[in-house]
């Protein structure tokens, strides 16, 4: 393999393992918003947080490890970000 | 650059990255014990923990991303688990 198909490969497969955890994250998320009218679990906040910023450091690595690009890092995180304020915002209006 | 040259300074950084992040760590675990006479600050538990997880979270990503063994990187986490375990007997000698 010459070195840019295995840097190609190494790429995708960073962005794969990146999206793999992120879709945990979605899931996580989706969960909540079905129970929005069920008891909502206290400690949600902090288990998202915590994947969010677990998710973070795993992106930032990835960028100065030179596997990803610092946008590619950055959108998936925003993309992330903004499914978690709706979340939030559905559960303020609830409240 | 052969394939087989790129992969070994990929794996080099991944390495270097990681180990800058567990010195960071350490620093703080070396902070905490040069003032276990002081006041112990209430957070540093806190944050310790957020970092370990973190660098985990790092870890786990560069293996399951080919840039490190996964040999390497339980290495990396267990001298620091062995350091925060010294803090944390330290600690629990003074109260």
């Amino acid at each position: 393999m010459s070195s840019s198909d295995l840097m190609q490969n190494l790429n995708i497969r960073a962005i794969q393992l990146l999206q793999e955890d992120a879709i945990k994250i979605e899931k996580l998320i989706e969960v909540q918003m079905d129970n929005l009218t069920t008891r909502k679990c206290p400690l949600y906040e902090e288990v998202l947080d915590t994947q969010m910023y677990g998710l973070s450091r795993e992106v930032d690595f990835a960028v100065r490890a030179g596997l990803i690009q610092e946008q590619a890092g950055k959108e998936l995180l925003i993309k992330l970000e903004r499914n978690l304020a709706k979340l939030y915002e559905a559960l303020n209006k609830k409240e």
